[in-house]
């Protein structure tokens, strides 16, 4: 059977602070065969990479052998594309530069195309999902931190380093909130993460007198899930957390827009869910600073492909990219 | 001689509000021919058209004929390159969307490429200029306004439908400085440009009791060109106009960093006359706002080219890039 030989299939590897998920995909995007294995019990990236080859072995052999796969995408948290390193990722447990891509291809023996998370999200997007067909988008994770990946003329900006597109670092409130990790304030992800949500909530509720039910739950239980919870309840407080969020998210959405003039902006990730708590803000705000010429032409979507297989996907796809 | 009908020339034509300068130029960046005429005192685009035309035609007689002409490479504010149209330019004469490409098109019997003024200079700067081979770049030119033009993966950004590279309208301080043209309060341009100056040295005569050789002259004579004597001369509120200047450049440059990552940043425009005035503080600024992966990388160049042949050499490189 010539035909089983033909290296039709994609190996994605989606490494993240906790666990490490990885799938055997086809062209079209399905994901055939999936797994995961814990990133944070290795503390050495060598029995990482061992483990991961282990379980990985087992799929490959289930979906017709290493003849039928084509490579390995892996998305990672400050992964870069062009040197195949991850870079002093303060979420993994491995410090400094890791030859990740390296690192894999000899223990594989098939060539390992790797970028961080959020281009890998993007490249999903656009061979599978929401931004299918698109030669100019922006994708945004909004998870515990934010993340983006941009696409113009039909390719990912990586910049002259590998680093482009971290849009969740731009500063949109000048000496505004501080940032723990980075030191900086005013940045993106200070506000639009699951974590600024939680800082946005615990602001309210010591700044102001408004009701809220937010007020029973002590500091350190309180999420950004109590106050979704809280604000699909009708709570007030919980709703203005949302609107301050949108407010903010909008204003840098319109910033991103007014720079490379996207087709559509793609949002992912935990606050996504909040619906139009989060969404209307946010499009009403982006509108209000755009300049007449962007005005009513870009598109908000939601991701809309299921959580558990856009991060496989979205590495898987970078196989079928080009370098 | 069949050599001198090779078409190796191309015709660049920057369209101004006050004039429209226009220049034979070889693909080595030598502008051979060059001519000016007004723009302003043509209400309708027609008459316009028509003396261009006449103008040019005796600049391609003395370069050897149509012949030698590959085409015509025009750069204008609101200029659209997917479709070739001048849309709803505030500073030139003709009012809504004008189909300038197929005007000239059908005058000049050239193939016409229009572009706006910001991304024409970028092109000239990546051609001829001091990005000359990078791929991935930004061109701010800080002159009455502030434009830009965004290279990546070695091509410039449109966006999906031409209008990329606002950097001028981007939100740098919310809720700031209200922009009279736009509505928009906070952007980039009511800061860095000739007219922020001049309301920034306002501001400060008002609002401070600072001594300054400024105080002496009339507000309605005050300008960035006035501002800058003054800070040449030591005045210290002068000098405090740029620094403030620089502080909200530096940031938004850092923002544009974090999005795309380039290997450089190119400024062209009367602001850059000040020399270290002005780059200090902006750079010093940038710097602080990057975060750890982006800084100390990115160059900060002044564009070496005459500021007379500039606009005219990068409308005319849009003749050599193929769409």
């Amino acid at each position: 059977m010539a035909k089983s030989a033909v290296p039709a299939l994609a190996i994605g590897i989606d490494i993240g602070g906790t666990g490490t998920k990885f799938g055997v995909v086809d062209r079209d995007g399905n994901v055939l065969f999936s797994g995961e294995i814990s990133t944070k019990k290795h503390a050495e990236v060598s029995t990482f990479i061992d483990e991961l080859y282990s379980a990985v072995s087992v799929l490959i052999e289930k979906a017709g052998g290493v003849g039928r796969m084509k490579g390995i995408g892996v998305g990672a948290p400050n992964g870069n594309y062009y040197t195949g390193t991850i870079e002093y990722a303060p979420n993994l447990p491995w410090k400094g530069v890791i030859p990740m891509s390296k690192l894999m291809e000899s223990k594989f023996r098939l060539p390992v195309t790797l970028t961080n998370d959020a281009n890998a999200a993007a490249i999903g997007e656009m061979m599978y999902g929401a931004a299918k067909g698109m030669k100019d988008f922006i994708m945004i994770t909004l998870g515990t931190g934010v993340g983006s990946g941009i696409v113009a003329n039909g390719k990912l900006i990586y910049g002259h380093d590998g680093f482009a597109g971290e849009l969740g670092h731009t500063i949109i409130i000048p000496d505004g909130r501080m940032h723990p990790g980075t030191g900086k304030k005013g940045s993106l992800e200070s506000y639009a993460s699951a974590t600024g949500v939680r800082y946005t909530a615990l602001e309210l509720l010591e700044g102001t007198d408004e009701k809220s039910e937010l007020r029973t739950i002590p500091k350190d239980e309180l999420d950004s899930k109590k106050v979704y919870e809280a604000a699909i309840n009708g709570d007030e407080l919980a709703r203005h957390v949302y609107e301050y969020t949108g407010r903010i998210l909008g204003l840098a959405l319109a910033n991103a827009v007014m720079f490379s003039s996207p087709e559509a902006i793609v949002l992912f990730g935990g606050l996504t869910k909040a619906g139009d708590l989060i969404l209307k803000p946010t499009r009403e705000h982006m509108e209000a600073n755009l300049i007449q010429v962007f005005q009513n032409k870009v598109k908000i979507l939601i991701s809309h492909l299921r959580e558990s297989d856009a991060a496989i996907l979205g590495a898987s796809a970078l196989v079928w990219e080009t370098k």
